[in-house]
């Protein structure tokens, strides 16, 4: 790699954003990958500006909405990148743009759009490629107008802005404060800081219809990764060599230059472990025969993304224990999927969830008494320690609050109910697309204590649960879209056992030779 | 992925750091992938700590150096993190850990060491496995002592610690400055901010015989991997698919969870974009029947990484141009490998470089004139708009100073020489690791001026050098190891001509089937 001077944001005439012959912009990462028009990221802008209108108190005419996308992230001090620029979800959906250091405003009225991009020498061109011209952005983005960074106070000034809309706020997911951002001459303007960040989470919550597109495509290159990954899963492969095979399908055939999140491939008795894989752990286990393999991976697509879990027998035939353990998660799955649709809280799914699955382990004899009993007394916790799914889109734990996780640290365990109901969202509505993800774990750590609780251990069979120590454990997590009557799950790999060991046994010739492309 | 609550560092009981029968830790990541025992960093501990006692002015008895690893970085507000945490470089050249949010020292009279980890609830066992203990860092790092982050004080008070050594200074090639960290309780020690840093540099440019292990693994790993991708490589396929079959060997086969700087993969005239494939330019081009294509790739392997560069015909035919150029940059890498050889300096060595590839374009008719004029008027800058290459190791761009850098921004264009004869590592000397990457390209952005240049143009045939224009570009980066009479090179590609038709026509069975294996 030719070093260079610390250089500023990339510009280049990049080919997968495109313009077609009546002059709409789209992006399409290569010729069998999904082409998405730029009217999705139009759209969501003036829905965003309508929400403005009609939701700011006071709310005053050609007022301006500004947003700053993502900076450049440089490893420590070095002049290496972190592998791959990756846009900030709030710009990606308004803007869909790939650049680093870009900012832009929407007018209120109208969902006008101004990019504003770095100002660079033309000397970049020798390491980026031609520079991208204002124009270029205008024609390529669909935005109305493109100006550079250090004209945004004159532009605004210009069009007059009455009130200038910031994004402060928490995103309450990984609890991070996001602060109003600050430009050269903002003091110029009226600025109101508090209206903006709640609208455009409820924005990104609902997904319009170009939005569910790429989120159907990128869930079906991830779900053709996993039925990839099963069928190349066998003993004595290493985790991380899993991950790698999921990676390079949605990279190679899907166009997907990143995953949505580390991946997290357990197996045996690691799968217990809720996020196995990253930073110290990296899938560095090397799979055995009879192990459970837990493969909780997703791809991304022009910054959305999708989030599935598969639990299968590496060997291609589940024992009896892991067969139990399966069924019970599944059934699991099913019973919330039956309730879903608009109305629907996830306060409600979370209780259906884990009252299933309490239901499931005293037919299976592994508790015994009351389901009501078990639930109060939180012993569904002991064998799914998280929450049971979430919303996706932009970011795989998306934006939109924590709709049900109980949390498992100390400091925040306390009886949480995370479920707000201040929240609008909170009842589902139709295009709202989230994960359910039922869990079953064997985890002497949360087994042990809770055997001497006696709130707990009186309605646990010590003898059958010991009989499923060792197993680690069974995610399942389905991606449904809410629909008018109910919910649509887009997530697609074999699901019951019956589906995985034939799958395993006799896979479809199409979903074999994935590799001999070349 | 399950979600949780704003969770700190990871913990877990890794397989890839193993501990042999005689107690000795080791890295390694898959059964085929290279063992590194974890001597390696205390070696590199003992030579620093001897660096420090030989060269601090006043050194007193007793002192310490104090090292503070990487901490975990998310996307933006989200509860996502970039995609692996990487260990900071100095931290892993002397610690070898995994572990986002350590720090340690070590003594600088007995290279004795501590570590320091952050104290976890053990609730984080249910996300991240089980709690590893301060015992198990001493067990699996080889280091002596651990304890908490919030014992530092305590810890270093109690061992008398006489003045504690902290890193503070300017990495030279990104222009980035690293500030004396900082911790509680730091005002009760004598600080000394200056001694550290540029020893720290000159221990890692010197790599030991345990780091040339390291890096040439990962430079044969990538190596295959490039070879791979040189078979795989036709007409119709993506840019990104090459790189995303790179990064696939490399991982799979390899065990490297990164690579070392996003895959530079242009074809056709964009190989005469130098950084192309980052960011905003994601390797989206269609590589096309006639196309040069110009990969620029390297795996990392436990924080140590390489990199390579192959320029070849997509077709696996040349062109005459295709094949002139080629050979005019072949000759120039071999002109300044036959003159390597510790005393020779960087400065030599680009002169070296660029007067061969001036001489190169006379023979071959696209300049005229004599070559010492032309390197006076810097008519190298118009073909080879960038250094000749640079020191690797924990970086791709590895501490070392900028060895040779003529810096193409505006800003910056003066007529710098970046060699700074101050810099003890300025003559190569044995085990420095290098690349040398002389590149030709055909870049209208600069050889139009320069063809209106009076002091450049009056040597340049532009009717032979528009021949040229159209096919981008070669370059072609060896990695190579000082010895005590020359060099070594450790980059391991089909590199002349023939070589690599030959190769691409009757590629060795061996080479071919590595994706069969599932």
């Amino acid at each position: 790699m030719g070093a260079e001077q610390s250089k500023p944001a990339v510009n280049f005439e990049v080919g997968a954003f495109k313009v077609d012959g009546i002059g709409e912009p789209y992006f399409q990462m290569g010729p069998d990958t999904l082409r998405i028009p730029m009217t999705l990221h139009r759209e969501a802008r003036e829905n965003l500006s309508r929400s403005v209108r009609d939701g700011a108190e006071d709310y005053t005419v050609n007022s301006y909405m500004f947003f700053q996308g993502g900076r450049k992230n440089r490893r420590f001090d070095t002049d290496i990148n972190y592998v791959i620029f990756r846009q900030e979800s709030y710009f990606n959906w308004l803007f869909g743009t790939k650049e680093p250091g870009l900012s832009g405003v929407i007018n209120c009225d109208t969902g006008e759009s101004i990019l504003f991009i770095p100002r660079l020498p033309e000397s970049y061109a020798v390491w980026m490629g031609p520079l991208r011209t204002p124009d270029w952005f205008v024609r390529h983005y669909g935005v109305d107008e493109c100006f550079y960074s250090d004209e945004i106070t004159t532009v605004l000034k210009e069009k007059r802005c009455s009130t200038l809309y910031l994004m402060e706020g928490m995103n309450r997911f990984s609890y991070v404060s996001t602060s109003a951002p600050i430009f050269e001459g903002i003091e110029n303007f009226t600025i109101d800081k508090t209206t903006l960040y709640p609208l455009a989470v409820a924005g990104r919550v609902r997904k319009t219809d170009k939005e569910l597109d790429v989120i159907r495509y990128i869930t079906k290159v991830s779900s053709e990764g996993h039925r990839r990954v099963l069928l190349a899963a066998k003993p004595g492969m290493m985790e991380y060599q899993a991950s790698s095979i999921f990676t390079y399908y949605c990279y190679m055939y899907g166009g997907c230059r990143e995953v949505g999140y580390i991946p997290i491939c357990p197996s045996g008795d690691r799968s217990k472990i809720l996020h196995y894989g990253g930073q110290s752990a990296p899938n560095d286990k090397q799979i055995v025969d009879g192990d459970l393999c837990l493969f909780d991976m997703g791809g991304e697509y022009h910054c959305y993304l999708t989030d599935i879990t598969s639990t299968f027998p590496v060997n291609g035939k589940f024992t009896d224990v892991q067969r139990t353990t399966y069924e019970m998660v599944l059934d699991t799955v099913h019973t919330v999927v039956n309730r879903i649709r608009p109305g629907f809280t996830w306060r409600e799914a979370r209780m259906v969830c884990y009252r299933a699955l309490l239901r499931n382990l005293v037919e299976q004899g592994l508790l015994v008494g009351s389901v009501d009993e078990m639930y109060d007394a939180k012993l569904h916790r002991v064998f799914m320690p998280h929450g049971i799914g979430h919303f996706i889109g932009g970011d795989v734990h998306d934006v939109g609050g924590n709709a049900s996780y109980w949390c498992w640290s100390d400091s925040q365990a306390k009886d949480i109910d995370w479920y707000d109901p201040d929240l609008e969202w909170c009842p589902l509505e139709k295009n709202m697309v989230l994960t359910i993800e039922p869990g079953c774990y064997y985890n002497d750590v949360l087994l042990d204590p809770a055997l001497l609780d006696p709130t707990q251990g009186k309605f646990m069979v010590k003898s059958e649960i010991d009989r499923y120590r060792g197993i680690g454990g069974v995610r399942i997590e389905e991606v449904f879209i809410v629909t008018t009557d109910g919910c649509e799950i887009i997530s697609d790999v074999p699901r019951t056992v019956t589906e995985i060991e034939e799958y395993m046994k006799n896979p479809p010739p199409d979903d074999i030779p994935f590799l001999d492309a070349f």
